[in-house]
């Protein structure tokens, strides 16, 4: 990540983790406070903050009057991480054992319920900064998307145990699992600084492309990436059977006995590395991970065209930057 | 339960669950839906929306204004049941199997999320009826609300494997995991129905004594009444080690023999239906079922006379009714 965009996103969101521990403080009971702050200390790049913020500013807004509907937003987006890494049994996160691997799968779940209730302790906060109208639009966003994330992890769930899904079905699961939470981010920035409708359906319009572009990038680093940058172990996404583009469109382009070795490493749990490996080094010669690179910068193209709208400004450079970190992350 | 109440639960709360299966469609993912759907289809006497609506009239309020926001709380309410039987890992509620028994843990984490994400849409559907200012007003209370029943949650598990728990930290968990979702509900009844701070802060003090007796009742059916009934197995509570006031009472008045009979089947899960029947008789011979049910009866004098301000109407007889019945209940 460019230094410029490290300094951006620091900057932009050392208020929003400020809220976040006040929102989540030592308090009785412990465990469970402390059980739900696990994920929040172990850092996350606050992403979806950091898009908050910059489209308040690039409508003309005052990103401080967005703070809190920024930290609701990453607390919304720490509530699902702590509730799929149960559903999906998955035990590394963000570099550190997750937060049911610590605490156990009941406080795991309580404590995703309690980020859940604070992320509107937090957008509640907004009623001392901005107009009642907007702040109820900006609720209606938030908790729409919370619910089109939600069916985006059954969607995610249920492709597991499916043999055959399509490319369709898998951008209609991305959209929904990754992309509406990015896309409330911006739209819920740029209500609070007072956008006009049409900015932020631009907005909207552009993270969610960069938004695929996001999961597309994050399914190629889950093959390439090893497991001390990516934070968790080295093909877990094959060894859960996770039906991502590559897989799509390898088993799509895939001959036989190219097909029985995707399969026999993907959704096995037991699967040996040397399985994953020959699994992955399967996907590249099939060309899969080419393609989705490929896609990945076409929806970049996408999503930086979306803002040719906006005169110039630092906020409009900064978005532009962070797409283009999206797609260019090596870890 | 009377006749009088019945009618009076169902004819309020009709439009709530028309409001119910409207934001629960059978919609894709459908699996998911169905999940969701699962526990408001199994019924429940839809006590938090009646408190709603009532405190909503008991104001001078149209209830039907109130109707979102009692919707809300009613699915704050399932949301946490279904988590809630995932980590006590009960399998019968209601009488009818568990979400997680029929769709497994993972969707029924999901569908618990669905369920509170579904609370937030319902409540912001008020819009078109209450003022800005006191829905927001209504909004805090819900959230607050949430985030006391996490807390109680937390605190109820923490108790099963705690040796000694007092009397006064059982009735600060029970404060929070039962009794402050139905104070909520008054309180927000009565926030849309215009009810001045007196009045709110009224209703929600007498409502809190009636949660307080409700769960001291509800432990008092957990041991005394039959499955049939109850809707989940006879002694659950005493299997699970559920540090219910009756135990608590019954463990500081025992003999070493009666601790040993109660002790041999509290938390053990594999206790015969022998050695719960003898850990329930010591406990009546030791007086603490009577205990409770005197203290609930106490409780329930306490809730009746924080109503006294309020003028006789229709409403607050109603919820006289519903304050007697709670102490009454043979089921």
């Amino acid at each position: 990540m460019s230094e410029e965009l490290v300094k951006a996103l620091n900057d932009s969101t050392k208020q929003v983790n400020d809220l976040l521990y006040e929102l989540l403080p030592e308090r009785y009971p412990k465990d469970l406070y402390k059980a739900s702050r696990h994920l929040i200390d172990a850092g996350g790049k606050r992403v979806r903050p950091f898009l908050v913020l910059t489209c308040c500013e690039l409508v003309g807004g005052n990103p401080l009057k967005a703070i809190p509907l920024a930290a609701a937003i990453e607390l919304i987006h720490n509530f699902t991480l702590v509730h799929d890494d149960i559903m999906d049994q998955d035990r590394l996160r963000r570099g550190v054992p997750t937060v049911h691997v610590l605490y156990g799968v009941p406080l795991g779940i309580n404590a995703g319920d309690m980020l859940f209730a604070k992320a509107y302790e937090a957008a509640l906060r907004a009623q001392r900064n901005v107009k009642p109208g907007r702040l109820f639009k900006a609720l209606d966003v938030i908790t729409e998307a919370t619910i089109t994330v939600c069916e985006g992890q059954a969607l995610d769930m249920a492709f597991e145990g499916k043999m055959k899904v399509t490319e369709r079905e898998y951008m209609d699961m991305v959209a929904k699992k990754t992309a509406a939470l990015l896309v409330a981010s911006a739209c819920v920035g740029a209500i609070a600084g007072g956008g006009k409708s049409y900015e932020v359906a631009r907005l909207g319009r552009a993270v969610r492309a960069s938004g695929l572009a996001f999961q597309m990038v994050d399914d190629i680093l889950g093959l390439t990436a090893d497991e001390k940058v990516l934070g968790k172990p080295v093909g877990s996404d094959i060894r859960e059977g996770k039906r991502t583009l590559i897989v799509i469109h390898g088993l799509n382009h895939a001959k036989k006995l190219q097909s029985e070795t995707i399969l026999r490493a993907l959704g096995n749990r037991n699967a040996s590395l040397e399985e994953i490996t020959k699994a992955v080094n399967t996907l590249k010669s099939l060309g899969s991970i080419d393609y989705v690179a490929a896609k990945a910068e076409a929806f970049n193209q996408r999503a930086k065209s979306e803002l040719r709208i906006f005169p110039s400004s630092n906020a409009c450079e900064r978005l532009l930057t962070l797409f283009d970190y999206i797609v260019e992350r090596k870890y």
